[in-house]
Parts: C-alpha cells; sequence; structure tokens
C-alpha cells in the first residue's frame, strides 16, 4: 500500500526544507512581531521585482516590520529557524534580487520610511532604508541641497535598495554613484546583532571600510536599516541641451569629445534612432524625425554661458546640431521622456540589458549592438548613460515569435549573451547598475576569477555564517 | 652549569621566532629574486615611516622588486616560511604603517613605477603601485587631465600608500579622497595569487566590491601592485583667494557659510594663529599679522569670477576680509607654506594628530583645541582641511621640557587622547586620513563596536589566513 503523504525516498528529508517549517516560522514572528507585521500573501507587487516573479505558488512570509527592532527580531528568528531571508527595499529591481524563496522570509522595509535629520552645513541626510529615493531629495531640496543619485526609477525605489545595488542613474558621470554618496551605514546582521559603520565626516579612515564592502553586496551581507548620505547643494544653473547627429556612431564620438573637453555634463543621455522610434511610437512625439540619434545633455553649475558655448563647439565637431531647451516644460518633457518613454507602445517580447564600458568604447559597442540584432534576428535598440558608458539595451520580437511557454525565445537570450560577452571583450562589465540578483549569475565567471569569487563567498560566510541572508544571488 | 645559548623556559619557542629564521628567509628570497633585490639594512629611511621607527636593531628583510611576479615570488616564500610582511610605499606615512617588524620582510614597491597608460576619453591612468602621485599628476597634465587626490605628502608618496590608507588631502571636499578616484586594482595576495578587482568603466556592479574593501586596508588583506585610477579634465580657470578673520572662530564659521552656499571650493584650507605663527617664524612671513586666522581657498571651473562673488560674500557675513591673489607666484607660494611652512622652526618636542568631525562642528573643535593645550599646559594649534572638517593639530612642547627617554612627554600624550575623544564626541573620527598604523590602535575600541572588530578580523582572516600582511596594523 502506498501513501502520498509518505515522505520521498530520495532528496532533501522534508524537515530541512523551509516551505514544511515556514508556519512554525510565521507563527514565532507574529509572536514576536505583531500580527499586523506578518502575512502570507499572494500580492504581485510581493512575489517579485520589475523583471522576476516567484514561480506561481511560491509560499513565503512577508515581514514588514514597523521598526529597527522589529528587524533584528526577524533576523533573530530566522537564524535560530535556518529560514532564508530576502531583504526587499521597494521591489523595483530588475535582477531578480527580491524575489521571494521558497519557505522563506520576505523581509520588507518599506514601514522604515523616516528622514530622521538633514543637516545643511555637514551636507547629510540620516534616513531609515524604506525611504524612497525622490523624497529624500523633495526634502532636500527645501534645504537648497539635492540628493545626486538618480537611477530611473528614483519615484519608486527606497534608499535601502540603491544601497543593496550600489544605484546609478543619469548624474553618475558627474556626481558619482550611490557608493560616493554614502557616508554611513546603519546594519542588523544574520543573528540580529546591530552594527553602526563609517563617519558622518566626509573623511575617515578608521579599520577595514565595512561601509563600502556593504554597498552594492544585494542583502547577502546584512541589512542595511539607515543610513547617513551625502547632500549637495542645488547648483546656480541647470540647462537641458539637446544635440542631434547623422549617425548613432557620431553621437558615440561626441561622447568622447566632452571627455577630450573640460565640460562635465550633469546627464549625457544617448537615444539611438530605435529608442526614438520607440518613444515616438508609444508617446506620439517625433524625436527621430530626420535624426538617427540624440544626446539629451543637462549641464550645470557656475558659468553656463561658456560651459555651452564649449559643449556646442564640442559636438559640432562630431556632426552635431545642438540645441538649448529653455523652455523648463518642454526640458522636463524631455527628462520625462528619456526615463520612460520606452514603456507604452505596442506590446513586444522583451529583454532588457545593463552592460557597461569604457567611454572609448561606445563607437564599438553600438556597432557591435546592430550587428548583433542582425545575427539573431533581432530588434536591438539601446539608451544609454553615455557620459560613464552604460548601456540598457532593448531586445524585443513581434509577440507572435514569443515562446509559447512564456519564457524568453532563445532568440532573444542568444543576442543578450552576445551582447554581455561583447561588452566584457570592450573592457566592460555584465552588470553597470542594476547588479546581478539571480538574472545575471550565469555570466560571474566571465567577469570574476575563481579566486576573486571564492574570496567574496569567505567574505559572506564570515557576515551569514548560516547562508540565511539573499541565498543564491549576487555571488 | 648554565649556558646562555639554552632556549629560554618561558615565552614561545626561538623556532618560532621570525628573527631566527631570518637568514633561511633571506637566503630563499635571494635565489627567487636576485641578490640585488634582496638586502638587510639598517638605513633610517627604510627603518619607519616620517613619524614612527622600528626599535633600534630591529632585523628585517628587504625585499624590492622589479615586478609583479617578484612580488608574488616574495609572497610565496613568506607564506611557506610563516613571515611577516610589511607592504612599504615611499615611507610617507605617519602612523607606523610601513614600519619593519622583528625578523619580517618590507617589502618595498618603489621599483614597480611604471604608468602604464593614459587614456583622455576613458578620463583613466593605468599605473603600478611605486608611482610618486605628484607624477602622476604630471604625467595627467600633458593630456589635460589632472589626478585630484593630493595629500600634502603628494611629492613624495606613492599612489600604493595612498590606497592602502585611502589618502585624503587639500581636494577632497570637492573630488573626493583617493577612493573616489580608484577603480580597479591589481593585488596579489598572501599565497602569491595575483587578483584584479573592479572595472575600467566609471559603473559596474559585479559581485562583492573588493576594491573598495582593499582601499584604505593598510596592506593587512593584500599588497597591491597596479590600479586603474580616474583622471579629471583641467578646469578651465583656478582661483586662488585668501580670507582673515578676526577669530579662528569667524572662520569657522565661514567655512559652515561656504557649506549653505552653492559655491563648492577646490580647497578650503584654515591656519589658526599659532599656526600662522609657526610659519612666520619658519619661513621669514608675516601671515599672523593682524589676524587670528585664514582660510585659504582654491577655487577652479566655470564662472570664476561668479565663483568669486558668493564666496566674497558669504565669508564677509563671518566678518572675513577677502583678497583674490591674483599673482601665480604669491599663490604658489602660499600652497606651499600651507603644505609644508611648519616645517623649519625653532626645534620643539612635537607631536601631530589627524582628527576629522562633521563640518559643522568646526568652531567646537578649535574651542576645545585651545582648551586642552591650556589643560595641558601644551601649545596647541592646528591646520585644517575646513572643507572637510579633518584637522591636523600639532601639539608640541619646548625640547627641555621633553621627556630623557625620547619618548612623547606624558602631556602631549594626554592631550592628544583628549583632542582624539573630543572629536569622537564631536561625532568624528580618530583619523582622518593618515590611517590607524600601530600610531592610533589603542583608540579603535572607541569608534568602532566590538562586533565591528570582530567582523573585521575574520575578513582579514579569510583574506591573510596565516597572518602574515602587515599583521598587528590598522585592526
Amino acid at each position: 500500500m502506498t501513501s502520498t503523504t509518505e515522505p520521498p525516498l530520495v532528496g532533501p528529508a522534508p524537515a530541512d526544507r523551509p516551505e514544511d517549517r515556514l508556519d512554525e516560522v510565521v507563527a514565532r514572528l507574529r509572536a514576536a512581531l505583531g500580527e499586523d507585521a506578518v502575512t502570507t500573501t499572494t500580492d504581485p507587487a510581493y512575489t517579485g521585482d520589475r523583471a522576476v516573479q516567484a514561480a506561481p505558488g511560491t509560499r513565503f512570509a512577508l515581514v514588514r516590520p514597523g521598526d529597527v527592532d522589529g528587524v533584528r527580531a526577524t533576523l533573530r528568528i530566522a537564524t535560530e529557524t535556518r529560514t532564508p531571508v530576502v531583504p526587499r527595499g521597494a521591489g523595483s529591481g530588475l535582477s531578480g534580487g527580491a524575489v521571494p524563496l521558497p519557505g522563506g522570509i520576505v523581509l520588507g522595509l518599506e514601514r522604515l520610511d523616516r528622514i530622521r535629520e538633514i543637516d545643511v552645513v555637514d551636507g547629510v541626510a540620516v534616513v531609515e532604508a524604506g525611504v524612497i529615493t525622490a523624497d529624500l531629495d523633495a526634502a532636500a531640496r527645501e534645504h537648497g541641497l539635492f540628493y545626486a543619485p538618480d537611477p530611473a526609477s528614483v519615484r519608486i525605489s527606497s534608499i535601502g535598495g540603491n544601497i543593496a545595488t550600489n544605484a546609478g542613474g543619469l548624474h553618475c558621470a558627474k556626481y558619482g554613484v550611490t557608493r560616493e554618496s554614502v557616508l554611513a551605514l546603519e546594519v542588523v546582521l544574520a543573528d540580529g546583532t546591530l552594527v553602526r559603520t563609517g563617519h558622518r565626516s566626509i573623511k575617515g579612515v578608521t579599520g577595514l571600510d565595512l561601509t563600502q564592502l556593504l554597498i552594492g553586496s544585494e542583502g547577502t551581507l546584512a541589512v542595511t536599516v539607515g543610513a547617513t548620505v551625502c547632500l549637495r547643494p542645488l547648483p546656480v544653473a541647470r540647462r537641458t541641451v539637446l544635440a542631434r547627429f547623422p549617425t548613432v556612431a557620431d553621437a558615440a564620438h561626441g561622447v568622447g569629445g566632452i571627455a577630450r573637453s573640460p565640460v562635465r555634463p550633469a546627464a549625457t543621455e544617448l537615444l539611438d534612432a530605435g529608442t526614438l522610434e520607440d518613444i515616438d511610437l508609444a508617446q506620439g512625439t517625433r524625436l527621430a524625425h530626420g535624426t538617427e540619434a540624440i544626446l539629451l545633455l543637462e549641464l550645470d553649475g557656475y558659468g553656463i554661458e561658456e560651459q555651452t558655448a564649449d559643449l556646442e563647439r564640442v559636438l559640432a565637431r562630431a556632426r552635431g546640431t545642438t540645441r538649448v531647451i529653455a523652455d523648463e516644460d518642454e526640458a522636463e518633457h524631455l527628462w520625462e521622456l528619456r526615463r520612460s518613454g520606452r514603456q507604452g507602445g505596442p506590446p513586444r517580447v522583451h529583454l532588457g540589458e545593463d552592460i557597461a564600458v569604457p567611454a572609448s568604447r561606445l563607437p564599438e559597442v553600438f556597432e557591435a549592438l546592430a550587428r548583433i540584432g542582425e545575427t539573431h534576428g533581432v530588434r536591438a535598440t539601446a539608451l544609454a548613460h553615455a557620459g560613464d558608458g552604460n548601456l540598457h539595451p532593448s531586445l524585443s520580437l513581434p509577440i507572435d515569435e514569443a515562446d509559447a511557454t512564456g519564457g524568453p525565445p532563445p532568440a532573444l537570450l542568444a543576442a543578450a549573451d552576445e551582447l554581455v560577452r561583447t561588452a566584457l571583450a570592450l573592457g566592460g562589465t555584465i552588470s553597470g547598475e542594476h547588479g546581478i540578483g539571480t538574472a545575471k549569475q550565469h555570466w560571474l565567471p566571465l567577469e570574476l576569477s575563481e579566486t576573486s569569487r571564492a574570496l567574496q563567498h569567505d567574505i559572506k560566510h564570515v557576515l551569514d555564517p548560516h547562508g540565511i541572508l539573499n541565498p543564491g544571488r549576487a555571488l
């Protein structure tokens, strides 16, 4: 006689699977944090990020503590029960870093949303991890300051998530990535211990820089609950400049020309012909009309007229036609098109990428992109944070050519693979700013040596000896 | 019958002391690297740094490999023989980080002095660790670029040493410390393995950021042999401004005023009355005449006239009298006085410090400095990289009050201790930019929690399992 409730004869014993302990873990979490802070949910907002979803039916506990003590209690219970913990900011990631694990805890930090302090003279804000990045920036502006890192997700992503991925954005070539704006962290270790790292002064060299090690570690080393970040004075002037080019290669050479000049635009965004067409189709604009590529630039600071003159001279040499966008609404509209204009066109099966190359290799990477599109029979377009060599290619196919199983079509996967390998061959990286998560893990060995990966795993083991923190991600 | 050659009955067995194995280690090193690369020396240039000397008679092997393979061979032998290794850049440190250990190897990187590449479009240089920082800057200037980090030791310190200490300097409030200018490292691990970390593009988030972990680790994790560093375009204009204040508190408030304004000077150096007197005495200048404090500022970039006007307005509010130093020779002379003007006065027993506080606490730290000087009966003066809150106090006594034993007089040590504790109480740090080395180790527990220190030791153990890399330093 057989019974389906009998334990399977092969595979790990059921008692070792987090799924089977979840009810007990949920009960303990509820006892410690209160009923309201702990749920099991199938809300799609929590079953994935903006690019990757957990397998349907994945059971997990969603914990949203209201304070740091709640985070500590959650991690203590997770350590005691060896339950995997997926720290989660705002769920706006694009690499699968915050996707629930079966039987695990999703530790949502959205209720830790206080801006504790803004100090104008020190030029810092002290914030909790769940603060939405744009909210911090808005609060800083009331004091004549701004928060520089601005991933395109700035309105929906959180500071904690930005720190976990070392988020980039549009302003990095001039103002640095998230890393350059973080002075100190408050983190909870896997065992629930609260640790403060870093300092409030700009300088400080006491011991190993754990702050910097933690930034970009995608929740695999500790859970960030708070941070001291740098704010900068609002520039005295700001100006949007648009330049049109006869070819995308000219635009890329224009970026090289800027690098050779003394001008450092706050943003240098390159939109290729395909991207312009996509935006026009989705938004009813006419960006693609009579041009093969656009550089959308922001200048800021003192001497804005001199800066503009130098920039125009440089871009003219690369056959660019430059126009200052004097109307503020038009300028804001253009930036909004850059941030989210590609969304909303006719549905296609789409694969987004995030590679970076040294700025001098931009002409080559755009050449390669066109070639890869042809080879694999896919539409390949890109926009780029060109000032720092970071490309966001979009690989796509008409919906009727998609795999009926719902997985990405092999042609898109093959094109993405060739693109990533091309970036590496050009001295670049497999991820400019989105992180590794689960989506890019199979490419890690192409960029990092075995020794480097072994060191990283050993360092993780120091901070997370039971391997409960976002296991299987990033490393 | 007794014999003095018998092993001692207590303490570690002689076979465990590196001193007793040194001759054998030297022989192995010579066989591997050649006679010329390995010496035993009593040259004072190699028995210490610029602040700390090894005990007289300390025996050590000085190894100066001519290439990366020589560094690898040295570390392999060191690991096999469990010989402590002290990596050494140019010996210009101020915290004892490069002081020889008894029976150890001093691994001098001065012969790794090639600038391998400068790329204008990528804005990077690829250099070996032994390149003198000012030489890199000079080479960059030939291409219209500059290397921003500029510790006062810029003409005698090496890039490798700057990376080991995460060196600061005068330009950090605007351009960041060394950390912000390093994209990638080439390091040799304790066992001789060569590892490359980081990327050449500005962005890159693949795995844990070992580059950032290694920067500032003072030779305790690995030996840096090469680096890819950022270069910046030479600004279109540069201007030196000098402002005199009736009190040091006014000058400190002036710094706060700048922080509240949109002006970001490339350098904001505060010299208090005592520092001005010291310089005048040593150099025959008249800086102290009719003033209690000076801010020496550098503006750079576009809109230099607008910047100057805004700066003058801000400093006037803090009772500052501003003068633009139009004559370039006079300006260069003033910066040279700032960098090294204190040296050369009548001999005194002197203790230098390196604390940092949040910029808003500058008025308080100068107040505390005066009080501490009075309490302990020592002369207490300071100059400060005021823009980033980093002070270099000088505590001194007349030479005849010095301890006959040659050690620092207790009054100086007590004053330094109170000063460091004051910096911490003001939310600052025990070391702004010089590092911990051996000189500041006893203060570490005041700044870092036991958990933080334990994590750091465990991370060191991952990279240096036998504890041969600069043991007893930094952590």
